[in-house]
């Protein structure tokens, strides 16, 4: 029997202490702490484990069921699967049960980790699809259907496509196009949709909506852009490329034995709050069209979002309009210092920052005090900033090369490392760190961004 | 966009009815809905993202690391990790960081499915050893240390050996000399500690505790025996057998990456409790001790518990007296109803039930008048239940026989039966489902047991 003397101050002050304090949240998760969408609170009171007529997370036949139910119904799909570890663990059963260990696959190189990490648990050969960067904002352009005919000419061998669509930064792919040459192969496309749950009820979001679209498996955060708590997601599965008892028993796998059934309680709530949320979502398009009318005022920065009609011209097949990329890469101040900006004279916070650009996560339960807040202090800052003919970094993914043994001075990585968020790979293993990586890494983490070696 | 009708009969609802009822929870999860022990609730308001000053459980720095770093001082081991999916995402970890994939490995056949799911996805070829089972209760024994050396001779190229301890239903192995033999083989022991969180903090608990006797990898569940919300765990991390930053890698694999805040607060909480917890476990202690002694005036059934001498007798190396195994095994009445007469007539709900024995979880959390309402239930049962000399059936792990092409009128298995709880295999893939094993889960399916094949 122990008895230790620890330092007390707990997390859960720290998180109180932000939670009471008035920093507005333009960042995940979703449900925006606001009460009109959360009419319960999930304390330890309803924090059970499979008792007596609570059903199996891993072999639902009663209660669970009926929610996962409500979840197919909603989304439209053939099978529905509440997920409690995030969508990380329905990528890693997705491709688990999509492909055999030691195959080809080919996925867009714009991946998060979990896509990479499920490549790595299979042994797989990674065949990468590169998808341009916008030259204005520098983030990552949508997957062409042609790159993708390309790669399946390339590689013939590959078991699997994965793309990821909405990005981050919300860049939407023509799933339905990706589909049809991809299943023309005889194989499946899995969609990472983290950032799209939304889209199917979302008028200003919804173009290419992946299980629409025809995608076999789309696994889709709750949390990021739904109310719901986080670390919850849904995967979602059609057709017949996928043998839905296969990805059932690797979501057996992956996912805790012990489900919270305070994670999936706030799904149940989710989900029963979208089969009646046709209102709530007009009147949030409504808020994205008024904050894109005063977005046209900006003078130097320049914000992707809905009203702002540019965003047609950069050549995008559709972009969520419920994500603001404010682009600051032809100012005098990144989109790191920006988002510092934002906190400490404004107390905004937003979800993320690139030296180039940075990301405003919006969501149905955003107010409309919130986003008169974010427009007037964007407004505010753009009359203090100043045009700037060179563009700071621009952020994207270097061209990996792999090790060929013939580059003395350079280093072969043996692990990834990305900026977090978004997670997506800088370089992977086998990759060589030359000069130019290393300078690259050097100036993001300059920047101010986190950069994780793992 | 959509809108549709959907069942509204909501999970909370649910949950919410049975925590508002006079139901006494002898089953997980530990907290008990025990308000001293909660003084927080968790509800949306603390359900944040890894926004600035918040660190980020994948690369931990801040607020993060100094919480794991409480868990290391308090349970003494050289690295703690607080896991968000369970031991389950610590048991993959820990075998993946173990050994390389196609190897040989040696592990406990009462282990829980997550370890035969570790060894699935890393294609290990599985050596069991094989406890014995108690012949008055069914419940299986410890594993011995004669039993792990043989193993080992016998299977010189394994890489490392996993055991459970304490069991589901309380039974601890000696592991300072099963680490002893597997050490001396120059590989590391893996402890699945899911049931033994508390051992290090609750002296009639304590024998046996798996980072004092030396395991390399020791996962535990915080959820089961302490006060922390389910799905929480921590694996703890010793010697020089294990590369902690290989470990940390899998868990980055694992787990989601967006570790939900409300869970790692409850853990937080749960260490600042075990910190100045001595009082509490003394007071749980007595609790125990006082049970043990009422049910000394059981005639038929027999409980292996505090202050029950008998258990020494049963041969065990050691019991985890916070475990209540009910043994109705020579009476006329199953377990499986002994558990539903508790919950019928006395409102007592159960961890789990068997043929031949059910278990009542306690924790320190647990109530004096839930005790005693237990008490007065099994006497009361007691005295209205008879003596039977024909035992019912011994619940147990059929010795697998793997498929040799020999047997037209066999299946061959090729997935996972398993009882749940407890969530141990009793059929492998590969092996044969005959005569004898089909009777056997048919008589467990009748008695009332949820069986699940994946």
């Amino acid at each position: 029997m122990i008895s230790v003397n620890i330092d007390k101050r707990s997390l859960l002050k720290e998180l109180e202490a932000y939670s009471s304090s008035d920093m507005y949240p333009f960042h995940m998760p979703g449900h925006k702490r606001n009460k009109e969408f959360l009419p319960h609170e999930l304390p330890y009171d309803i924090d059970i484990t499979e008792i007596y007529g609570f059903d199996n997370l891993h072999d639902p036949h009663g209660i669970l069921k009926r929610s996962q139910e409500k979840a197919r119904r909603l989304f439209g799909s053939q099978y529905s699967y509440m997920l409690v570890n995030g969508t990380t663990c329905g990528i890693l059963s997705a491709v688990s049960a999509a492909v055999s260990y030691g195959s080809e696959i080919i996925i867009a190189a714009n991946c998060h980790k979990s896509v990479f990490n499920a490549c790595e648990i299979n042994d797989l050969d990674i065949h990468f699809i590169y998808p341009k960067q916008d030259a204005h904002s520098g983030i990552c352009m949508d997957i062409k259907p042609e790159s993708v005919a390309e790669a399946l000419r390339q590689y013939p061998d590959s078991k699997a496509v994965v793309i990821t669509s909405p990005t981050y930064e919300g860049v939407i792919s023509d799933i339905r196009a990706i589909a049809d040459i991809v299943h023309s192969c005889g194989i499946p496309l899995i969609t990472d949709n983290a950032h799209g749950a939304h889209q199917r009820f979302c008028s200003v979001s919804s173009e290419g909506e992946p299980i629409e679209g025809g995608s076999d498996i789309v696994v889709s955060s709750l949390h990021k852009t739904l109310p719901s708590l986080t670390q919850t997601a849904v995967a979602n599965l059609q057709g017949d490329f996928i043998d839905h008892r296969v990805f059932e028993h690797y979501l057996s796998v992956f996912q805790t034995s012990s489900p919270s059934y305070a994670l999936m309680s706030s799904m149940d709530i989710c989900f029963d709050f979208l089969s009646d949320s046709k209102a709530a979502f007009g009147r949030y398009c409504e808020r994205l069209g008024r904050f894109g009318e005063k977005m046209k005022n900006l003078r130097h920065l320049r914000v992707l979002c809905h009203g702002n009609d540019s965003i047609e011209r950069h050549g995008f097949y559709a972009f969520d309009k419920g994500k603001i990329v404010i682009a600051a890469s032809h100012t005098n101040i990144s989109g790191v210092r920006l988002m510092e900006i934002l906190r400490e004279e404004y107390h905004i916070e937003l979800e993320m920052s690139y030296p180039s650009y940075a990301v405003a996560m919006t969501s149905v339960c955003d107010s409309d005090e919130g986003f008169d807040r974010l427009a007037a202090a964007l407004l505010d800052i753009d009359k203090l900033i100043e045009y700037s003919d060179v563009p700071d970094m621009v952020i994207g993914i270097p061209q990996p090369r792999k090790a060929d043994g013939n580059t003395p001075e350079d280093m072969i990585c043996n692990g990834y490392i990305y900026a977090y968020p978004p997670g997506v790979p800088i370089v992977t293993p086998g990759d060589i760190i030359d000069r130019e990586t290393k300078k690259y890494i050097e100036r993001l983490e300059k920047a101010g961004v986190t950069v994780i070696r793992s």
